[in-house]
Parts: C-alpha cells; structure tokens; sequence
C-alpha cells in the first residue's frame, strides 16, 4: 500500500501561505504540514522528521516546499535543508518563495511561444529582485542575449556575476537603468522586455514601449496597478498592442498555477529533487508542451 | 473532478480551537489550514491566497472559518476579511467565535419549539454580552417583543440601537437590571426568559422564576455552575419545572452542534456567503425542521 | 459512517515534531491538528475542544497525542491533560515525548528475545534520563534486577523509589557510576547492558564490555557517535561482537517505529485509553509477537 503523501511546508513568514496551501491540496497532496515563523535554527529538526519515518519506496511520499515573501530567507531555508541530507537519506524539496520560481517560469515560457528565445535580444527590468534574478538565469540558459537592468549598475552586475557562474556560455550585459535616456538605450534592438519590479512603479511608460520598433513581446508581472509596463491590462494574455504581444500579471497567471501544481505532484515522484528555477522552468515546459 | 474541500480557520486564540476543528472534520472538511494568533494585519494574505488559488466552480472549495473566545475580535477578522473581497471574487466566511453564532441559533429555536415567538414577551438577561445580544436579534427579527436586560441601563440602550439599526420593526426596550425589584419588574409578563451570562453567576435565582406566573420557557446559556437560572441542570432539555420547560446550556448544546455542522458544510455550496447570527440561524431552523 | 480520525498533537516544543506527524499519517490518522509551543496553561480549552465535540461511539476517534524534545515537559502536560477528564468524559492520550516511551520499549523487547528477562541481571547505565529511566521501569515489571546507574548516586536511589513506587516487587539496585572501577563493579555479573544517555558520550568502552565475561546482550540507544558502548555501529542489529549480541540505536529503531504506529492506532480503539511506558510495551509485545 502506498503511504500518505505528507509536503511540509516550511514558511519564512509568521503565517505559513494559504496560497501555497490551497494549490498542494489541488495537487493531491494528503496530507499538508504547515509551519510558519521559520528560521534556519529551526529547519534541522524538521527535515530530520521528514528524512527518518519512512523507508525505501515510502520516503518519496514524503517532501518539503519552502515560501514566504521574503525570497532571501527561502534561498537560506534550502541551504540548511540541503544540509540536513546526507548521501541517499533525503527527501525533495522546492523553492517557491513569493511565486518566484513559478512566475519566473511562466514568464519565460509566455515569452518562449512566441520567439526562439536562443536568437532573441531580450532586457529584464528591476533584474535584481528575486523574480528579476530568476528571469535572467532562464532567459540565459536557453540562449537569449540578455540585458540586466537595473537602476543601480552595481547591483546590475552582481547579478550577471551570479547567473554566469550557474548557466555556461551565458550572454548577458549589466546595464542602469535610472534615468529615460538610459531606458531608451537598454531597448534599442530588444525584441523582449521583462517588468519585474515592485508593486505599482510603471518601469516602462506606453510611449517607451512604443518608440521601440524591435519590440515583439513585452510582459509585466506586477499585478498591483499602476502596473510595471503602461497601457498594459493585468488579465492581458497575448493580447495585441500596437503589434506588440503583451502580457500582465494575471494573464501569465494560469500558466504559473499549473506549473505550481505540477511541480508539487513531482516532488513526489522521487526522493531526491531540488526544484528550483531551473527545474520547475522544465517542468513547465512539459506542462506548457503536454 | 471536484477539488478538496478547503476550510480555513482563523482564530484570535494563540492557539486554534480544536473544538471547531472536530466539527469541520466532521462537517466533511478534507483539509483543515488552522491558523491561530490572528490579527487583523495578517488577513489579508491568508484570504488572498484563499480567493486566488481556484476559479470558476471550484472556488466554493475553499472557505473560511473565523472563532477564537473573544467574540468582538473575531467579529474585526470578519469586517477585514469582507474588505478582501471584490465583486464576484470572494469566498464564503463564517462566524463562530465562542459558539456564539451557533448557541444564539440553538437556543432561539429551542424557544421557537414551544412558542409563537411573534406572539411572545421575552427578556434576555446579560443581553450586552456577544450571545445575549445576538439572542435579541434573532427574537427580534422573528416578531417578538423583547426586553433587553443588563446591569447597565446605558449599555442595554446601545444593544437596542444596534439591533433596531439591523431588524426593520424591531420591538426593543433596554432595562436595567441591578436589583432584585429591577429583576422582577423586568420578568413582569414574560413568557420567555434566557440567561446569557458570564459562567458561574446567577442571573434569575429560583423562586424569582416560580413567582413570575407568566413565564413559560427558560433557557440558560451557562454551562459552568452555578447556572445562570436557579434550579435548572446543564443537561436539562425541554424539562417541566412548575409549568415552566426549561433548557439549561448541554441541553441547547445538541442542536447547537448540529447547525455548526450544517453550517460548515453550507459554506462550500457558494462562494459568496457570509454566515452570521440571521443566516446561521436560517440554517438552523432547516437542521430542526428536517 | 465513522467519523474521520483525528490526533491532536500536543508538543512542547515551538514547532510541532514533523516524525510524529509522519508517524500518524503512517498509523491511518484522518486529519492531524498540529499545536506547537503547549504550555500546561494551554491544555484545558484544546482537551476540551476533544472531549465536548463527540458523543457515544464517535468519541473515540479523537485522540491526543503529547510529544516534544523535552519529556519532563511532555509528562506535564500529560498530567495536565488528565486533570480535564470526568468520569466516561475523556478521550485517549499517548505520551511519547522524543521517542522516550517507544525507544524505551523497543529496547526492552529487543533483550526479551535473547533472554529471559525475569531471570536476567541487568545494569542500565544513564538511567536517570527519560529513557533510561523508562528502561528500568520496564525491565523491573518484567522481573528483571536491575542496577540503576548514574554518576550520581542520590539521583540514582531517587529513581529507583519512583519505579518501586510504581512496580509491585521490584528487585532494584542504585548504583554510583562515575569511575572505571566502578563501572567494572556495576558490571559484575551482569547480563545485559543498556547504554541510554546523552548524545556523542560513550559510557562502556569497548574492553569493558570485554571484559564482562556474564555478558550476553548489550542495547546502545545513543544513535550519534561517539556512540554509547564502545564497538557497537548504529546499524547494528543482534549482531554478535566476541559472544555478545549487540544493538545500536538505529537497529532498534524498526522496531521503534512499528510500536509507534501501532500504539498511535490503537488509540482509536477506545476512548479511555492512557498509553504510557507500560502500555506501549504491551502493545509492543504483540507487535514483535505477532
């Protein structure tokens, strides 16, 4: 007989997600333990529990899911976790702190039914948040030529120094971002742009989007108004401005929650996963492809 | 396929009560988010991710549940979980803090089971307190004629105020009840009486209810002894005294349970419902009648 | 219809123990309400919540669980949890706080099949800790004498008056161990060793269990190294080192397990049920028997 299948939910904020909660259970999930307030103090014990009640066939039914706002304290919760496994005693895990790694996805894959990303100029702005970050490493690992925005040209280039030392061969370019001389700059001969800064600041105005005459595909993922891209609805989902393919938040939306989903009745597939970016981007590939 | 059926609990006890937690499991709940502790800065989240998680048909799977013993705290959650919501895009709530939703319910139709309430003169003593005032409500808007008792005369005035403000036609008066004279004045041509005290505090004492020639149901509300009415036993349900049948709080307790649960289920057939004192009451008098 | 099962897991600790989670699952458990952080004060309204929530047959598929790091703490609230009860009012409750009360009876069980254990000289050295003092109680009630060691002599004697306190005919011995000669004079004539103290200290070297020549069977339940007897692995399952059938902490750990479920399960038998050190051996007993 099979066991339960048993996700603990480790979550950075005081309140573990209702979000994340509610899409687990849609993922056939039997059983959710859901824990709030987590610190790394506080993860060893925990994945210890997960690794240590069930044996061979039976551990797979066991697995962890990190979120919380704070993407950072996500990243640092799956360190410590990684470090509780040892050789084969481990159970799976994924990273979904703020819809990070799901959006980001989703993102890409909007993007990637529309243009052969390998041949695509594409400019990421507020490239230094978490989704920014994660939109960056996806756009690079399937070959666009990738510029990384942001206002602080710093900040821009710690994230290019970040993404080459996980993707080979990765073509990016820090570039500011801080004044509309710069913005103009960053779009000259860009096909693709990515909004992916904080709630209600416009990154990029309807007249910018405009005056770009490469542009073909243009996606916002701020779904509080005023959004990250102007003109753009938050339900926009392929939807023809200009002759630009534009998306909002809520229209990469649906895309997102079925890769959530998906990526959860993986964990269960296997004892041994680490479901990050780059692994729920392949998951979504098949969810988008099947 | 039908997505599980969701039940969020927000309670304003640090910890969840498990008392509502048994009665959704057994309402049919598959899972249980139990969150304790809540304020009311942290519900927003918790009710996004409940409201943006499941669409179209599927969204009546998810509800929510707010208790905790401090009723006014939990009638706050309430009013910030309805700011939440917009347009079509809500989820079904219930109030129960305290039981006192279901207990007002129980023991308005335990009246009902005896007596026309639109013919009848009631009093409800400690009527200031979360139950009594709800108790006035529901006798209100079923036609009765009632006396709003409380040691305070300023306060039984608010309670009228607030029930007048909701139940067209209501026919209210505030007394005040301080002293044995107070107290039999108050019982003079009633029919009906309930003590919804604190526990432990005598309200009507024995021979004031056997000189009251009127009096018909006496309904007490307080579980811990001494009771709220002299010579009433907790367990008492529709139990003659001298003429008088009477119903002490295990004994309402039995059909309490029974519209808890039916309300519980009842959340999951809509997306747009919010269950107070009238609407649970409706429930109830379907769990009685059927 | 059977209402769901529903364990109540009480843990002292900040975040409820995912192992015991796990193991409820495993045991068949419908829906587990996870408490964090119980204190003795935060007992009475969630025991109350099991009690007053299901009547006549129904009562018995809610139990209590009391778990947590620190036993002293666990016991407590045990205590605290009894107190709710009255007359046939009551719902089931297991203390296995850290695994004390099913380490302790896997252990135990492990020697009874090697020896005779009311014919059997036994030295348990650390036994004023939760385990080893669990260990004692059960090796006396099976007829067992017993050594009581710890390098305290006086908390030694005050372990042994609580279990003479609680096991009719006790045969039990305190005895000072805080030197290797006094570890060869505790050792004299001994049959079988237990080893249950803290963490990474080893207690009994490896040329002292040599140079017991009585000794049969030796159980370490230190399952991180340096482990408690010298030469023994933690895998080690009544494996024979020099004519001796030894057992580290996680060869004993299977058998731990399948207890756990067990008793977990059993609890859903009756409503009456406390399932401490003794009646986790019992149930013990017939898992290995059966």
């Amino acid at each position: 007989m099979e066991s339960p299948r048993i996700l603990v939910q480790l979550d950075s904020d005081a309140q573990p997600s209702v979000f994340d909660g509610v899409v687990a259970a849609d993922a056939g999930v039997d059983h959710l333990f859901r824990h709030g307030g987590i610190v790394p103090e506080a993860v060893r014990d925990l994945v210890y529990g997960a690794m240590f009640t069930r044996g061979g066939e039976q551990l797979r039914h066991t697995a962890l899911f990190v979120g919380g706002s704070d993407v950072a304290a996500g990243e640092q919760l799956v360190e410590e976790v990684k470090k509780c496994f040892f050789g084969p005693v481990r159970v799976s895990v994924m990273l979904d702190s703020n819809g990070s790694n799901t959006t980001a996805a989703a993102a890409v894959l909007a993007a990637a039914e529309h243009l052969d990303l390998a041949a695509t100029k594409a400019l990421v702005l507020a490239a230094t948040g978490p989704v920014g970050a994660r939109v960056v490493r996806l756009l690079a690992r399937a070959g666009a030529e990738v510029r990384v925005a942001s206002r602080n040209a710093a900040r821009a280039g710690a994230v290019c120094e970040a993404v080459a030392a996980r993707v080979d061969a990765a073509r990016l370019t820090p570039v500011q971002v801080a004044t509309d001389t710069e913005l103009n700059s960053a779009l000259n001969g860009v096909e693709l742009v990515f909004a992916a800064g904080a709630a209600g600041v416009e990154l990029l105005s309807e007249q910018a989007r405009r005056d770009c005459g490469t542009l073909r595909v243009a996606i916002d993922l701020n779904a509080v108004p005023p959004l990250g891209i102007g003109g753009i609805e938050v339900h926009d989902r392929a939807k023809d401005y200009d002759g630009v393919t534009c998306y909002g938040a809520v229209g990469v939306g649906g895309t997102k929650m079925k890769i959530h989903r998906a990526a959860v009745a993986r964990l269960f597939e296997a004892n041994d996963l680490v479901l990050d970016a780059e692994e729920i981007f392949e998951i979504g590939q098949a969810v988008v492809g099947g």
